[in-house]
């Protein structure tokens, strides 16, 4: 099917609203959440600050959507298809595949520079660390608690587990390396966790 | 034996102190580390400036101890005793019992309002929060490595698991909940990590 064609306002508008979601990034990620600012954005992206407030109400719903935005552009940049974890039947190894690819974003600077700015603010801000949760990281983890659904049902995962505290044995080492350094991050360390989890730490 | 008592000067040292450790971290819970000043906390603390710069060289290394401190008066109020965790030969059961206790001092708004504001720093200064991890936090995940020692000479626990990646799987959890609000805390929660970890999600 040949690609709709936008009509010019609709470029233009698009190409302002990318430069906003970029100037939004990179400031938050060198000012820091509390420090940047609506005027801040503005100026960055080369438009007056009336142009954002025709489209977002605040700075943090404009953040929302540039970390929305960078979420989907790197979805397709992988490849695109369904936002789904694999099903081959392997359950460790599609767990793993998908590990790879967040051990990849987490270290992907374009990705690591705003979103520790987030994290940050979300730390000590317990509103706007919701809602960007709600937004941002839980639909993620939903989809490990889809995969772990259909891995109960196939008899791969135990079937009294809950599958949204079942899957943060393995989200959240990694989500913990990442924000506190506790740790270095690679693939072989979120395949040994995949592992560990799946099996346990009491012998068989 | 009779408790020695100390000199004046050491008691108004200690005194000092001990108001400059308070001062410390009632500023960073309000204010957040990048603004708490060493002018901030000894205002705070009604001292000179000077009576800080005797003791220590900067910001970071004040809160560093005052965090170290509060870290041992929470020790002593719940017991006391060797900062270990205890070997009742039921390692489910100690590691759940060590974890209730994790959970008390999260929600205790004394350790809970500071620690967030220093991890919240923690994740955007990567210096700071490898400081912090090394003098805080990593001391504490090795007396799990030392207990899933004892429990891998026992049996009950895999020989070949890497105890240091073992712990996360139901220690990580709790903190990213903590510190990303991405789910509720409690005594059924931990233990429930506890169970998953040891046992594993796939069927046995």
């Amino acid at each position: 099917m040949p690609k709709k064609t936008a009509p010019d306002s609709t470029r233009r508008s698009e190409k302002s609203r990318r430069a906003i979601y970029a100037a939004a990034l990179d400031l938050i990620g060198e000012v820091g959440y509390a420090k940047a600012t609506i005027e801040g954005i503005a100026a960055r992206a080369g438009v007056g600050k009336q142009t954002i407030y025709r489209w977002w109400s605040s700075k943090a719903e404009v953040l929302m959507e540039a970390f929305l935005d960078l979420g989907e552009q790197s979805h397709e940049q992988s490849g695109g298809g369904d936002a789904v974890i694999p099903d081959t039947g392997d359950l460790a190894a599609d767990l793993k595949s998908v590990l790879r690819a967040t051990v990849d974003e987490l270290l992907d600077p374009r990705f690591e520079v705003p979103s520790r700015a987030l994290a940050a603010e979300g730390v000590v801000n317990e509103e706007l660390g919701r809602a960007f949760v709600a937004k941002l990281l839980e639909p993620s983890l939903q989809l490990y608690v889809q995969r772990l659904r259909t891995a109960q049902t196939a008899g791969q995962v135990r079937a009294e587990l809950d599958p949204r505290i079942a899957l943060e044995l393995f989200v959240s080492p990694l989500a913990q390396r990442w924000l506190q350094h506790t740790g270095p991050i690679s693939y072989e360390y979120t395949d040994t966790l995949v592992d560990y989890a799946l099996h346990g730490l009491a012998p068989r």
